[in-house]
């Protein structure tokens, strides 16, 4: 029995082999350029052969995933040799499981006829996930490869936005009349001989098409072969339709407890369904891409990905903090004369922009998650705001006084001390008062709230706790 | 048939109705508290009593996953009132539902005896689930309650930490031996008249319980009946043990596509199974407190808890970056002289110190990413540590550039615009350095990179940040 423990073991270890393969392959080639002697050549050429086919061996027993894996841990030099030692007919399924940045290195190592083969080996929702990676002439071909019903569902899978459910979903179903006994039933599904992926579930629809209910395959074996499919079926199953957010509906799935759903359109027609599957991976790179962007990349960075691509990932976010950072140091500029009297109010004014950021920011976390999960509404929004206020108060009060009298151990200045704790009360404030604001802004104008709220928190912490320190200092210092 | 669209509305419009009743019964509280007319009384009573019944059969027709997402929606008062509504026998499904801090707040307004029947109704891996949060004599009385396999099944399963295959486990498997025919199987299968949820498979096991295969339904269901369950079942299924990894496991659950697995002890007897709903719920948890603690937010807020429970989830941040803000203000201190005689270095120290804690925190993102998923290693380190210093390089002298002249423009200071250059290079190469280095390190020391590395990256640059400008201001401008 392959026992996972091994299974994931190997999977580093595979990826160890694999390296270790290469680095034989690569030191047999610099030996080869090295040493003119053909009298060598043939000796290393042999050596070199044998390492490469070991590693094809190796690779070839790897599930697809695995591949993909390794692939994705794998410098792009290396990579790429890996993936032309890939069977032919096993990089479509490969070319799914990587991630978009190292799909497109895959991708451009690969000509048309390449590309033409992997993509004829996958389902037609597979097709649509891999199309926007395709050059164009290549997906034109393959359109033509594909017979009317394929085509259509191409086309309508791909016209739906990557968040919503029609994107998600696959064509993978099977369907039964409720008319028939679970006798009659079974004895198709074995003239069937095979169900697909993840089918927990027959799906029941009338003469066009439009779903009746569902029936688990649970409900199809332990009930009397004698009953008809409608007295067993479920009649109310949960159901989605294609143009719904994917977000919500992998919600749905996690409440609910789902394996496969029926998705139909308008009609009640059923058009394809959603598996565990697909949207346990939608959830995994949602919830990625928002750890991301939290930290402004714009997207998964193939890591081995060239300084150049690296820095275009990464510079929106860059640019946008120097213009904050620009501005914040302008705010400064306005009190240089401050300063200059009393150069200790340059010290301290960093502790100020950096508390009041990070209470910001816990504040605005947790208000952009109430409102995804659609917690927060106009009833409880003001309880909310009070709540923050009050933690905010209290805060800078306690933290802001700590702080206070550290100013005044330094720079033996009591009015110093009391500016110092009333700047940080003040910022705190403010930053309870816009973290809260931003999101329910940010919502009411249509937008997502999680999108650069905490680039705009940190903004408004950073030049307001500037303007309110020193400007507390200018009238009461001075 | 229960439309899905209607039934994700009808959450919201759910949560609608039941604020809309307590607010009706809050309206006919303060009036029976207002008036002292007896000849009132009755007929406020009445009307309180009546929308207190609708509110009750509201809840009653709700999922149990439903009820919980309005109770955690509610504030304190009105959500216990609610809670006090709820079924006394639903109690159980809906404390398993909620989040952990909401559930405390549940839990502390019931009495022993309704815990314990609340408990009562549980599946023993639910009562391991919710055991840290009962009441120690609560616990104990209800061990004596489970009968000899429950119990030691309760007390294995809450002997493994939160996040092992152990604690996700659930012990609802039906077996069957490899010897019998389909026919035979499927007969006793229709005797047991059930199946547990989420039953994609039957295990296969011998007479000691050891796992031989599994029997996907759907093979059960397309294959001759004649045949043997041997001759039918897989041989070499995923298997997890319960000490393993739960984040590994679910990763696993998600590249292999699974929806039960088996979990087997050292001795590869049967103990358990995982479950891909109980994987999914991880899956959210883990990604949720990996972006709660981005934030500094200890655990998840009830986003009704008090003020001062609020302050003590978001402490440890606070403490923590108010000793590295006044460590980077120190740092300032060292150099008092030198501000006080150029104070334009005052307004633009802060920008430094914050691109550079941006770009290592999205150096940092990266590699605690990489490292997470075991595509990082020493061998390819190296070229990850170079590619790193390359985009710090370039992003230092661009930014550093635009930043320079800007610098020139302002102050009229072509010495201060080349030292502003300087820094912003030399500061992005130290955000590189350490945020390639400190994720390493920490998982050379055995710690988990994840946690706090933007803490201490944000606390290095700043401190950092202040250093190299105002030190080469201090070299070269003095």
């Amino acid at each position: 029995m392959a026992e996972h423990d091994q299974s994931k073991e190997s999977l580093q270890e595979s990826l160890q082999q694999v390296i270790h393969l290469l680095s034989k392959h690569r030191l047999v080639e610099s030996l080869v350029h090295k040493q003119d002697m053909p009298r060598h050549d043939l000796v290393e050429t042999l050596v070199h052969k044998q390492n490469l086919t070991e590693l094809q061996k190796k690779l070839d027993e790897l599930h697809p995933a695995d591949v993909a894996y390794i692939l994705e841990a794998l410098p792009i030099e290396q990579r790429l040799l890996v993936w032309d030692l890939v069977k032919a007919e096993r990089d479509g399924e490969i070319l799914l499981e990587v991630s978009d940045a190292v799909r497109q290195t895959l991708i451009a190592r690969m000509d048309s006829e390449e590309l033409l083969a992997a993509a004829e080996q996958l389902d037609t929702d597979e097709i649509a996930d891999l199309a926007p990676d395709l050059p164009q002439d290549v997906f034109q071909e393959l359109l033509v490869t594909l017979d009317s019903q394929n085509r259509e569902r191409l086309t309508s899978a791909m016209s739906y936005p990557d968040d919503t459910v029609g994107a998600l979903m696959d064509f993978d179903i099977v369907t039964i009349r409720d008319d028939i006994s679970l006798e009659v039933a079974l004895r198709y599904l074995r003239r069937l001989g095979k169900l697909p992926d993840h089918s927990d579930k027959l799906f029941v629809v009338d003469r066009r098409d439009r779903l009746l209910g569902v029936l688990p395959l649970k409900r199809l074996v332990v009930n009397d072969p004698e009953l008809s499919v409608a007295a067993v079926m479920a009649d109310d199953p949960v159901i989605f339709h294609p143009e719904e957010d994917a977000s919500e509906a992998a919600q749905a799935f996690a409440r609910y407890d789902l394996v496969t759903a029926p998705v139909v359109d308008a009609d009640n027609k059923l058009v394809g369904r959603l598996t565990v599957d697909a949207v346990m991976d939608f959830i995994r790179e949602e919830s990625e891409s928002e750890v991301l962007s939290l930290a402004g990349l714009r997207e998964e960075e193939d890591i081995f990905s060239s300084v150049w691509k690296s820095m275009q990932n990464r510079w929106t976010w860059l640019a946008i903090n120097l213009v904050t950072a620009f501005i914040a140091s302008r705010v400064i500029g306005l009190f240089e004369g401050s300063i200059e009297r009393i150069v200790a109010l340059a010290a301290l004014m960093p502790i100020v922009a950096g508390i009041g950021g990070n209470s910001g920011n816990q504040t605005i976390t947790m208000i952009v998650r109430g409102l995804a999960l659609g917690q927060i509404n106009m009833h409880n929004m003001k309880t909310l705001f009070m709540k923050e206020i009050g933690v905010s108060l209290l805060n800078g009060l306690i933290w802001g006084g700590v702080l206070g009298v550290a100013a005044y151990f330094l720079y033996h200045n009591v009015a110093l001390g009391l500016v110092m704790t009333g700047a940080m009360t003040l910022n705190l404030l403010l930053a309870a008062i816009m973290g809260v604001g931003i999101p329910l802004l940010m919502t009411k104008l249509g937008r997502d709230p999680a999108v650069g709220s905490s680039v705009m928190i940190t903004a408004v912490t950073d030049s307001g706790g500037f303007f309110i320190f020193l400007g507390l200092a200018t009238v009461f210092l001075m």
